[in-house]
């Protein structure tokens, strides 16, 4: 399995490049990469490459590539976007990487009465890392989309488009999982709310009562945030892809 | 929501109870519950109770509590037995947790030829705290049991039990949830089998061939195994849940 190495500025590279700094640091001092190695590099918007390391300069660190023929993916079938509390601490980290391994293609923080963590401006360079290490990870070549944090009633009134489905995990919700498979029968964007760990208020379930949201239970227990996006995410991911076919190409090398 | 509190000799306790040293230290620094508040308390095995906090000692720490009630819960009606290869460091912990409030009832770790981490001695308390909190955290009253490693051939030769189901996260593998499903219904005691990162090697598919595990494809990505795991296991318990009632008290207070 070859590593793969996030290279923004893709389009643009002829056949040589230069890595940026955390790329760099990453591929040396922690894959221990060396001259000569082979790595994938993506930009995170559908283009991939093969790579070779061509040389490596110590202080200041610099790592350059060979850059082979670029290959373009096309993006997801379905949109699955995660719009959710923030869990605390590392635990966002923790949710932001499986659920990208997982197949989001979007995430929203969403503001709830009982939020117990909100947006810090630091949180999105840490978010934006764990985003990029994870499709690394999962050799994704698709970078999700981190929007600004909304209230909850700016997310009941996201101009409804055609084939959005929303899922809100919500314990006392369907548990068949045909009918949520019906739902997404066609969707085209699928967005999956997942509320903070003291639960939605009987106000915010009226307010959603209005949407045309499918309650959804994840079993009996109480779960984190991280837990329920995780498990929402797993879920809507595999029962909308029935019938699917998988993520080609969609040209050869340019 | 009130806070849970593990208390393994419930059973025998009267309606006084002092807590273990862990818990009492977890109920007074990280959840500062005082005299006077109400806690459940739960004993890994199906009962619990309500109870108060009557005393604090402060040195040597001493928590004392009036016991309620027992309530004695039903095991889950069907086993979850999450059997997969150890991720490294703190995502094993991460795995067992979210595993825990997604509801497995079982954990083996399994040695594959590609491993890279396997159990140390000192692993098991880790795992077994993180188990306990996450019972605690998801208020669910049957800890799950904790077995011993085992190799991928004794897996194989598990004796087979009646409605035993094994499913193995396996990337060309079944993504239609219909025939996941169909295999499913009626199963007592489904395994869920996940290999290491470099994957299971192709004399280990050979000999898994002739097991009658049904391979379930989580996506296209790469998965982590606790990424898998977490998937898989949300997976298996929405898919068998269909058409089977929650967890009831089996008898009321003793």
């Amino acid at each position: 399995m070859t590593h793969w190495l996030y290279l923004p500025q893709l389009e643009s590279t002829g056949d040589t490049a230069v890595l940026e700094e955390p790329e760099a640091v990453h591929a040396v001092r922690a894959r221990r990469l060396r001259v000569g190695d082979s790595v994938s590099v993506f930009d995170g918007v559908g283009r991939t490459a093969v790579a070779r390391i061509s040389d490596v300069i110590k202080r200041p660190l610099e790592v350059h590539l060979a850059v082979g023929a670029h290959q373009h993916w096309a993006p997801p079938a379905v949109r699955i976007h995660l719009t959710s509390a923030l869990p605390k601490g590392d635990r966002q980290v923790t949710m932001l990487d499986m659920a990208t391994q997982l197949g989001i293609t979007d995430f929203t923080p969403v503001n709830f009465e009982r939020s117990v963590s909100r947006t810090r401006t630091n949180s999105q360079d840490r978010w934006r890392r764990a985003l990029i290490e994870s499709c690394k990870q999962s050799q994704r070549p698709w970078l999700p989309m981190m929007h600004a944090p909304v209230d909850l009633d700016q997310w009941i009134s996201h101009p409804p488009d055609g084939g959005v489905v929303n899922l809100i995990a919500h314990k006392p919700g369907e548990s068949c999982s045909d009918i949520i498979k019906e739902s997404l029968l066609g969707a085209k964007h699928i967005r999956l709310l997942v509320g903070p760990e003291g639960g939605l208020s009987e106000d915010e379930l009226t307010r959603l009562d209005h949407t045309q949201a499918i309650r959804v239970s994840l079993g009996e227990g109480v779960l984190r945030v991280e837990a329920a996006a995780v498990a929402l995410t797993a879920l809507a991911g595999r029962l909308s892809v029935a019938g699917r076919t998988g993520s080609q190409p969609v040209a050869g090398s340019v």
